[in-house]
């Protein structure tokens, strides 16, 4: 009625400057909006009082009616410390909302679920754990972003530990649907099977952890994990408990040394740490490699440069052939978990998410179309519907 | 893209049965939608990665930037923990979610503002602070909702003690300031001053209490408020602090006794109670006398029967002249507060938010109109422009 008067987003500003990042973000990506008519006395007596008394008082007696008659069943909280916010780092909650938003706008345009950015002044695990159990009879389900490791694991376990809507911390679980996916079509390319390829993967934080599991889970044959020390091995003395777990995990070998000692003659090399890759080193790797180097927004090795040496070759980038890009699995997965009201999103489900995101391009494979493009309308449908038959597969469906 | 394939909305279900407002709540009243274009990559590459970061950084530097390239200061959080919803009571954080989402949409619809139903699964008032401070980065107010008394008082105080964002509780506050704008045009109406109307309040909860305090604060000669146990004197001893605190303001001349014995002579009668009053009772107030009978849904009085006695009847429904509605108030109130990035809701900006609210049909006066129609469209933009101007003249606007 009279919003055109008075929402300060229709104000014409002009200090946006020259960038067009600025502009695009004055008064934010987003906005609710009713679903519902409000026209007139009738409308209002059905949406809120005295109709909307029905509605309640049929959830208190039925709770699980909440997923029926409310929009918690469509929605999902991004939840951020704004610990470690893109390759900004520790920039704190007010200046990780641009992202949260880009994040929920994501959701919506890709999966079609509602999401809302909360960004929370606090640090200490307990704190976040109570506040996000406290807010959760309002979401279906919470995606943890942008938040520190080795601090994001316990939070996310505890979490998933404490409520029955799933919680997924996407700098983990989404990179690794979505590589999982691009290196299951690297190796259906080159006519090779996941357990005979020995990975490396640069960086041990939330990304490299989730990564070398759903590696492990998945089949592939060696998973070799290096942080700045090098290798994570079970002899290192120096490694946080998470890291430890992870040795225990993926030292299957003995290996050690440096990241370069460990790409000597490896397959397949998955960069998520922001450092350097030298060119030889790359060389160095066995006859027709992988190379994913995936830090943002300066791989770990050009991409030029990688394909060199290399039969396949992926970035976080956006101008460069195979996009490892998360918004190709945290829409569907969410879409799909939600759909059937399961209570987690399990291992089985990541890996049957990556499998039917590698499925959408499997009939036009080349070293160039390993992993869809974002705006490939097929792909959201294929991971949601996957994810769905999971949950029900394992029994964990809940409708 | 894909969300006519996978959003649960879309489904048409049949076990809604024949009653309206279940076919209209089916998953749920609200919506989030993009208000940015993501069509393609140079679309998702100004709103997502890369282009954020520059936004996010811009705002790590200069943090009250937050408000101009987010969505911060449009948005308020709907907090509740479900302890006192509508007549329904404790009905828990999940069952008040309907409640949540009505209210969210009419602050859109009415105020353009956007808001999201937080429902907390909290009843300690220490959590539900806690919970709320940590949220606050996120949103640029905050708007209590059905949190039982007497709670609500000491939540709202120290949540406005330590957020720099408004605090509203609207069940206290909306109501009051409708109240008064209600009052003030009776009294213009009937030719008398606020200053020589003896009021009586029955209910002694969140909008009783509001209600006698913004009556005091704009000049009502006395305001006299019964509880069960009736009139709050200072010489009552079964007072919690809350009310004791209330009858030091209100008991001015020592009245004490029973609503009945109250009521006699009165001018004013404000009903929030849920209790009923006989005609009787009604018959023996002054002449020319208000009756606003505000219990929902059954008013203490029917407006009927106060008319025979009453020169101006109102009632908290739709179905009569006269409703005392909150969202008369909170739309404008919030957006006024936001648009000029006030820190709080002050007592002037609710005061100015009633005057300008009676003003809007101050030429329109008759004993069956003397509060606008929730849907005339001056209402919002005049309370927000009255609070804006209020807020600047207090000094407290931040633009």
């Amino acid at each position: 009625m009279a919003s055109e008067i008075i929402n300060p987003r229709q104000e014409a500003l002009a200090a946006d400057g020259p960038d067009p990042a600025f502009a695009l973000h004055r008064g934010g990506k987003m906005a609710v909006a009713a679903t519902v008519p409000l026209r007139d006395t009738a409308d209002l007596s059905l949406a809120y009082t005295p109709g909307v008394a029905k509605v309640c008082s049929a959830i208190a007696e039925q709770p699980e009616l909440v997923h029926d008659y409310t929009w918690k069943s469509q929605t999902v909280a991004v939840v951020t410390d704004g610990s470690a916010v893109l390759g900004l780092g520790d920039i704190g909650p007010e200046a990780s909302l641009p992202v949260m938003e880009g994040k929920a706008i994501l959701f919506k345009q890709f999966g079609g679920v509602d999401a809302v950015p909360i960004a929370l002044d606090a640090r200490d695990p307990d704190d976040i754990v109570e506040t996000v159990v406290r807010l959760a009879p309002s979401f279906g389900g919470i995606n943890l972003e942008d938040i520190a490791a080795p601090r994001c694991f316990e939070i996310e376990r505890r979490l998933q530990e404490r409520l029955d809507i799933p919680v997924f911390h996407d700098d983990q679980h989404g990179t690794a649907v979505v590589t999982l996916a691009a290196l299951r079509n690297a190796a259906r390319l080159t006519g090779r099977d996941l357990a005979e390829l020995r990975a490396v993967i640069s960086g041990a934080g939330a990304a490299g952890m989730a990564i070398a599991k759903i590696l492990r889970g998945a089949g592939v044959g060696e998973v070799t994990v290096c942080d700045r020390g090098g290798v994570l091995s079970r002899k290192r003395t120096d490694l946080n408990a998470a890291k430890r777990e992870l040795a225990e995990l993926t030292d299957t070998t003995g290996r050690s040394g440096t990241l370069a000692d460990a790409m000597a003659g490896a397959d397949v090399f998955i960069g998520v740490s922001g450092g350097t890759v030298p060119e030889e080193t790359v060389a160095r790797m066995a006859p027709g490699a992988f190379v994913f180097a995936m830090a943002n927004p300066d791989p770990e090795v050009h991409p030029e440069v990688a394909a060199r040496h290399a039969a396949v070759v992926a970035t976080g980038r956006s101008d460069f052939p195979n996009q490892i890009n998360n918004v190709l699995a945290f829409p569907g997965i969410f879409a799909g978990a939600l759909q059937v009201r399961a209570p987690r999103i399990s291992e089985g489900m990541k890996l049957a998410a990556a499998e039917a995101l590698a499925g959408v391009v499997a009939d036009e494979l080349s070293p160039s179309l390993v992993i869809p493009s974002p705006f490939d309308a097929r792909v959201a449908p294929a991971v949601s519907a996957a994810v769905a038959r999971a949950a029900r597969a394992e029994g964990i469906a809940r409708r």
